[in-house]
């Protein structure tokens, strides 16, 4: 199969953007475009946009909008898709885009994904995220994503002895981690301890479905990030050595989660790492850094078993001994992660991948890993009923 | 690079569909992996999902529509991902199930296209559909579709004499077309000239952008259309000998129509057949049977001359020759069309090339161009802002 690598990454302050979506998506598109050295008015060579997001129809009403975005940025006559897999959609768009170049067909590609959400209003947006469930059999019943997650933690602290402090352990980490972030939306740290053992924790940190409390989930966030892809073999230059791609892995699961047999393995999780290791010809044991899908708190300690990091049940423990720390064996969501870099659906996938390539490229400042050479990201649509898992790395193809 | 055949097609009965969207999507999915002989239930072997829609988000409120339609035809843990590019989202789910096989990740996919349009009101589609326009310069002052056409109209009525007449000439023969196809919307064939040339024709087939009638445009709705492609080289074995995907061509033009220099030539038609045609090895006179965008009359005519069939200015008096017909030396839209069989936007593209298949197979009945050996699809997004054409073929690799 044809090298894939990436050349260039761009990406906006998530939090609020007060342009319009193409604004946007725009901004950050160029500042890939320039970080890689394609200069998009002469002779740019972009074959093909990809951009990902679940709302540019349903919240922003636009239809075509990678075909606007290549006008915007003066692509024509290159090729567009929007691409949406709800808050996978990110992750979609770089296989998408990896598929590309491997086919033959395009020689470099440029995957933006954008998402603007704070256009609407709290409930709107919620109600616009649980259009991810199942539109028969859970959205028309009022189910909602915090309410999944609600759930899943129950069954988490009940099985594996998993507490309300251990969720601030993991989120006051990402919150630490995204001092260091520029771009990252919330830029403090709540005393999450305080707040979880504090009487008033009602008052303060209410619940939003018991025992998932206000700040053990991610804010609501603009923002956009992009990628230029190109093959290995394209014999083009670019400003930056290749970050290759080296697996791409995505399974599905059951819609509906109740139709789970045990709903607290995260199956789709399990396998699309899995396939992603396999393509690479490596293990969990080779990943140097990891940006998982922490939506809610939970999903970290979570995914972090499933990907083969940390044996089922212990995630936390792991957590609580500081293993995934910057500075750990297992450094996890160094960007900050969706808790505090923040989650504009459609973007965090693309967003994931720009960490990645950012640490392999020795660039991030005061959360850089030291030598990571590989990385992961795992990238969760709907309540696990599609992830894709990406493997890159800066070591040679074996 | 790795060759792609079609060895199952499916289609719903374009019209009113009373069940739900993923009702609808599933049951031309289902009718395709049947004509293909997959079997879902044991052993599928379906390795991607790509569902072709504009307004899965938008009209009917899901997000991950392709995971839903994973999970309701049990094809988990199958790849899966929503694709949208306006009425154009069709024909790019195929070139990307095109992508996904040749780039070696998958050997065979499901590409699904959807649209239920009739659940929403007549002024709320026309709205729905105004989306694709442009989001800053064109939607917010109104323009909608019907208006963009109107305007093209009159253009190519004072630039090459195009007439009232010819429009009708266009339209009666693809509902002639549709009175032997069985999916499609309008079976019947009204007397287009009679009501051009009434005196009490604005009463009877009134002006919605002059000098554009009501008949002179597409019907609204629902429908859905499915294709179950193969990398010829897997060894497996389906109910039908493939037909394969000989080219596939794409390209973007300015999205606002405003600023072409001349609005009457289509570039990105071209330019999709132009690539579509190189990646065949073949040109226009190659083809034996088209379906084209005619969600306009207009626009049959004119993408007519811009892939080569006729001289630029000359379409309407090739269809007034009889030229376009069945029988005729380059037969188009024997389907019925836009026009007559329907265009659930999304679905349109995965439509046209059922039907260029049934064509090739000889399955067309009535409607079929006897000896028909290759087929060109042209799926048109936006005002002509994005284009996809593919080029279909049962005669050998040249």
């Amino acid at each position: 199969m044809r090298a894939v690598g990436i050349v260039g990454v761009g990406h906006t302050k998530f939090g609020r953007f007060t342009g319009s979506f193409l604004d946007m998506a725009a901004s950050a598109a160029k500042e890939a475009l320039d970080d890689a050295g394609v200069r998009p008015v002469t002779g740019h060579g972009i074959d093909q946009v990809f951009l990902a997001s679940m709302g540019a129809g349903q919240v922003n009403k636009i239809s075509g909008a990678a075909s606007a975005l290549v006008d915007t940025l003066n692509l024509r006559p290159a090729m567009a898709e929007t691409v949406e897999n709800g808050p996978a959609s990110g992750a979609s768009a770089v296989k998408l885009g990896y598929m590309a170049i491997a086919s033959g067909l395009c020689d470099t590609v440029l995957v933006v994904g954008a998402e603007q959400m704070r256009v609407i209003s709290g409930w709107e947006a919620t109600d616009f995220v649980a259009t991810m469930s199942h539109p028969e059999a859970e959205y028309p019943y009022g189910l909602t994503l915090p309410a999944f997650a609600g759930m899943f933690t129950r069954l988490y602290m009940d099985k594996y002895g998993v507490t309300e402090k251990d969720l601030a352990i993991v989120g006051v980490k990402n919150h630490e981690n995204a001092m260091h972030n520029p771009v990252a939306h919330i830029k403090l740290v709540p005393n999450l301890y305080a707040i979880t053992e504090d009487e008033d924790a009602n008052v303060i940190n209410p619940y939003v479905a018991e025992p998932l409390r206000v700040y053990h989930t991610c804010p609501v966030s603009d923002g956009a990030a992009a990628l230029v892809l190109t093959a290995l073999d394209s014999g083009r230059e670019f400003n930056h050595k290749p970050v290759r791609i080296a697996g791409v892995g995505q399974a599905t699961d059951t819609h509906v989660v109740a139709e789970r047999r045990e709903p607290t393995e995260l199956f789709a999780v399990k396998e699309s790492a899995r396939r992603a290791y396999e393509m690479a010809g490596i293990g969990p044991e080779d990943i140097d850094v990891a940006e998982l899908h922490d939506a809610f708190q939970i999903l970290e300690i979570a995914e972090s078993e499933e990907v083969g990091f940390f044996p089922k049940g212990t995630g936390h423990l792991a957590a609580r001994e500081g293993k995934t720390r910057v500075d750990g064996e297992k450094p996890i969501n160094t960007s900050g992660g969706l808790k505090a870099k923040g989650h504009p659906v459609g973007a965090t996938g693309v967003s994931q991948v720009v960490e990645i390539v950012r640490q392999l490229r020795g660039e991030a400042g005061g959360r850089q890993v030291k030598g990571a050479k590989t990385g992961l990201t795992v990238n969760f649509g709907g309540f696990g009923n599609n992830v894709v898992s990406i493997v890159l790395t800066t070591r040679e193809r074996g």
